[in-house]
């Protein structure tokens, strides 16, 4: 981690939620690889979730699982897809399709609903109402799908 | 995503904090992976609050870092260190010692220290003082260094 601690703190200026991705000193294929980071933890947190609402429910885990995926989804990943981060680089290799780069309007739009639904999650989440949260888990999963149909080489 | 997340959502049944690591259904190279992912992830938001503690600090892309830091901290990746875990597997690649996982309240007392000093972190980042941010952020790196450096082959 410290390796990778300091490469970071090289120097980000300026971060965005989505959109217009300010990624100043990270490398493409850095970039690619933290990306990749936060959607597999966040799966791993959905699927927690799901094992959850499958089986028996643990508010205080889903909870957890909840808040990491509102604060990975708030983190400002948008600056994790720069310049240089839409084709593979050496062996990093990257599932989103060229178009995304070409659609920020729309990877904006999709990357709000996402945002708003993982919130709303992590908000559902904190009451403890199980059937609550298998709807709001729901609508991350739609909200996750909604890109992935546009915008992931492999699904 | 959703590969990963149909492979997660197999089954886990409980998760622990810390200490004692439930992993369920998970392959021990995907949990190498995916505490892998979570330290990644966790050490950029380090190093977006660096880059703002050495430039223009910006509270708000701050807060969201700390509230990434602390959501991750706590979403229960002791699971993630389950047996098979404690070696190489095929290409995936662990730093973890092995005497990682023959002193476990030892790792438990360090991961309950990393744990409070993210929650702090989290705390003070939301009140916006740069100074005060300084010095939990300080905290946070001091217990993420305690657990490398005993028991991380690689720093």
């Amino acid at each position: 981690m410290k390796s990778i601690n300091a490469r970071c703190a090289l120097g980000i200026f300026a971060l965005a939620l989505s959109g217009a991705a300010v990624a100043a000193e990270i490398k493409p294929a850095d970039q690619i690889q933290i990306r990749q980071a936060g959607y597999s933890f966040m799966s791993w947190n959905m699927g927690k979730i799901k094992a959850n609402l499958d089986g028996t429910f643990d508010a205080k885990q889903v909870t957890a699982a909840a808040n990491t995926i509102a604060a990975i989804a708030n983190s400002g990943m948008g600056a994790l897809f720069g310049p240089g981060t839409d084709k593979d680089i050496g062996d990093v290799h990257t599932n989103v399709k060229p178009e995304f780069f070409q659609n920020m309007p729309e990877v904006g739009k999709l990357a709000g609903n996402f945002v708003a639904a993982a919130d709303n999650l992590a908000k559902v989440a904190a009451t403890g109402d199980a059937a609550a949260v298998g709807t709001a888990f729901g609508d991350v999963g739609k909200s996750c799908k909604a890109c992935h149909d546009k915008f992931r080489a492999k699904n």
